[in-house]
């Protein structure tokens, strides 16, 4: 096998083609599962990226792109072969052009979502994507599993952000669509068949995506809500006072709360004891601070007279605010701090969200004995990370053991009954690839095996996630 | 050929298979193309649309879906062999759902734009895609050409309203993809693949639509500027004043706004005289009448101290307003009144738009003598219909049979040089898929080929529109 090696140096360089210590580039970042790559290969340019594609098609070998390893749903490692070539993104990290008047950045798939956010802001404009890993996550990887995160209900996915692309195609191609353009016509939607599709149909080297104005004044508040239909009243309220001003909605419930509390006590969790759900929503407002503070203070007035509130403060400086934030986010490392948990994410229209919680609670309350719910999530987009924590004291291994299927099974089939999907913004990956068949409709399974024999007929790219071709 | 009539009547019923007083149907909207039809036929529902879809496909007869039949790139009537059945979905017409919660509706393809519009206000929300064809484009023609309209700089084209699809792929099965989720990252995005095929990858007939909270106020204003340079600029303003409450910004040239003073005096045109540009601007407001106002009046007072507007009116009550967007909406019949015309559907980079303006003009009036430019658009996403008109007092015939291909070329070219779209919000159809080939990138066309090719193996639906098979 080694004439590939041999080719791939002569490509991109020796320095660029690494054979050793590769734990970093075939280790999933949940830790689940480790991967063994033929090599990895670091292009530096996309006609490297064409070259190395076309290569490893001649010799028959598979390649599995990566950006920052990040992903959450075994999309991003090769397989235990050693026969895959990793090809990784993050040597390909320019911004390659930013116009302000046509509100567009155009950067390389390598690019950390972080640099590209200060980019943006660098140039006086907002590159609205958050997420949790964004200081080391790449846009190409974003792109390629159509990235959800927290301004989700104001700004769209990662897809929505996207105006153009640049793809290397299994046939070792360049794919040119690196446009800048609100409309454009000619044509079946190639852009939305790359995105979304982890790395199956093409390889995204570059992307033009969208900026928008900064706003003036960002709020954010904390409210208790005494149950999911009042929160879901809470949230029409907020569309309806604050239009497209709001630009987050977060929910999280008591005992997910209780965790931070137990393990960051210095965060301070505020009114969480007195009732069952919080929720965390900012307001992003186009005129002044003080026009934000006026319309979130008549949107909690509303809630409060319509009951749907009980209680709520608005952060009083950047430093409160990013503390909310901050609270929001360490529910994952309070859980993990806690032990091993089952992990869902989910999505649900937001009209059925209060029954299928509390229909689901009590499914899996009644079939795993002391189970406890770490519900929470955006809300705002009828996303939950619904997951579930073994019983306090239990040994977490033997738990999920016993019951990780059995719960993913009444989550699912809860799930579908609601009209929901089993992955909101995580992907497929390798990890769901052969739940998929289960849930959704075999219609669009065979129309994807179609699309994945059209673009990709040698099943060169990331073999075996998404759909098996 | 009998025997697939027969058949089609067995599946709808009688009535609903027509083999006369066809014209409505295969005479394209701008009667540039007369078609010939086997028959029509009208199924009631997404079984019968399924059923003759096999029926034809078991029959070797290719199918023309129709909608509205407004389409502007005769896309959706039969070709003259008189051996295509078209596929009227206008029977298809019901709204099987709303969901406030939810904020989305659910409607069948032949639901009339306005009617879906009506049906989403009586609700109490706002579905804001709004086009000149209202009364009678249906929304899954919107669908298939991702038509645009004039809300775009807010709302985005059709395809970001839409979040699921039921769809008749090719081969007759129904693809049920109507969800109404904000996320759902299960695969391929294949709805994304149906929205702007043009009925040539399968046939949309069920979407579910995103809905808005109904504004609390909508403010309408038109300026003089003085240069489209002034109006990119006044446009970034606008952006950064308005926020998401920019929901329309639409630019005119002087010669289109005397074509509407010429033969529409009675709309009263203002502030044309004087300047070679106006704009027309809209401003929804979550909050009230006396904000919107408020927010305007900062913004134009901002433009005028930059330099970028000399005079501005806003519209001081509802009347006022229709009546300035009814001026704009008049001048695609001022420029029929006025004769023959050629025109086009471009989108350019929105910072490349004043001098793609300059040096096109430059170049057509080197090139066409006396060539007289009705230049408008929706500035605001970069898409102008630029279009040419005759010198006054020439044979308008004569003059297209002389010059239309000239204009193409150099208007088409330049769109090219400056990274354009040749189609930015009428779609391909039959009148561009011969020049797209010139225009768009060889590894596209490769790819689009392909997909119809997996998704309409026998080249049933809509053949010769959008890719040659």
């Amino acid at each position: 096998m080694n004439t590939i090696i041999e080719t791939l140096q002569q490509l991109v360089g020796n320095p660029h083609v690494l054979t050793e210590d590769l734990d970093h580039y075939v280790t999933d970042w949940r830790k689940r599962a480790k991967g063994k790559a033929l090599c990895v290969v670091r292009p530096g340019t996309t006609a490297e990226v064409a070259a190395v594609v076309r290569a490893c098609g001649a010799a028959g070998v598979s390649i599995v792109p990566q950006g920052g390893n990040t992903g959450l749903v075994v999309g991003s490692i090769p397989d235990d072969s050693g026969t895959q070539v990793l090809l990784s993104l993050q040597r390909m990290n320019a911004v390659r052009a930013i116009d302000g008047q046509n509100l567009t950045i155009t950067v390389e798939a390598g690019c950390v979502l972080q640099n590209l956010q200060t980019a943006a802001e660098e140039a006086g404009f907002l590159f609205p994507l958050s997420l949790g890993s964004e200081g080391s996550c790449t846009i190409g990887g974003n792109l390629s599993t159509n990235a959800g995160g927290t301004q989700v209900v104001r700004y769209g996915n990662t897809r929505e952000l996207c105006l153009g692309l640049e793809v290397v195609t299994a046939e070792g191609d360049i794919l040119n669509g690196l446009v800048g353009l609100r409309k454009d016509n000619t044509g079946y939607d190639l852009r939305d068949v790359f995105i979304g599709a982890e790395g199956t149909l093409g390889i995204i080297t570059a992307a033009t995506m969208k900026l928008y104005p900064m706003p003036a004044a960002t709020l954010t508040a904390w409210a208790a809500v005494p149950g999911m239909t009042e929160a879901v009243a809470f949230l029409g309220l907020a569309h309806r006072y604050l239009g497209a001003g709001l630009t987050g909605f977060e929910v999280m419930n008591q005992f997910s709360l209780s965790l931070v509390d137990k393990h960051y006590p210095q965060l301070r969790v505020p009114l969480w004891k007195e009732t069952p759900w919080c929720v965390l929503l900012e307001n992003a407002d186009s005129e002044s601070e003080q026009h934000a503070r006026e319309r979130f203070e008549a949107l909690l007035e509303a809630a409060m007279e319509a009951g749907c509130v009980t209680d709520a403060v608005v952060a009083g400086s950047m430093a409160q605010a990013r503390n909310l934030w901050h609270i929001r986010e360490s529910i994952t490392l309070a859980q993990a701090e806690e032990g091993l948990n089952i992990k869902h994410d989910i999505s649900i229209p937001i009209s059925s969200i209060p029954e299928f919680v509390q229909v689901t609670d009590a499914e899996l309350a009644a079939n795993i004995p002391g189970a406890r719910f770490v519900d929470f999530g955006h809300l705002g987009d009828g996303n939950l990370h619904y997951n579930v924590q073994a019983p306090e004291g239990e040994d977490f291994k033997a738990f999920q053991n016993q019951y990780e299927d059995r719960i993913n099974d009444i989550v699912y089939q809860s799930v579908q009954r609601y009209g929901g999907s089993i992955s909101a913004e995580h992907g497929v990956g390798e990890l769901k690839v052969d739940r998929l068949p289960e849930h959704k409709d075999p219609v669009a399974l065979d129309l994807m095996r179609r699309m994945k024999r059209a673009f990709d007929p040698r099943n060169t790219l990331n073999p075996g996630r998404v759909i098996r071709a």
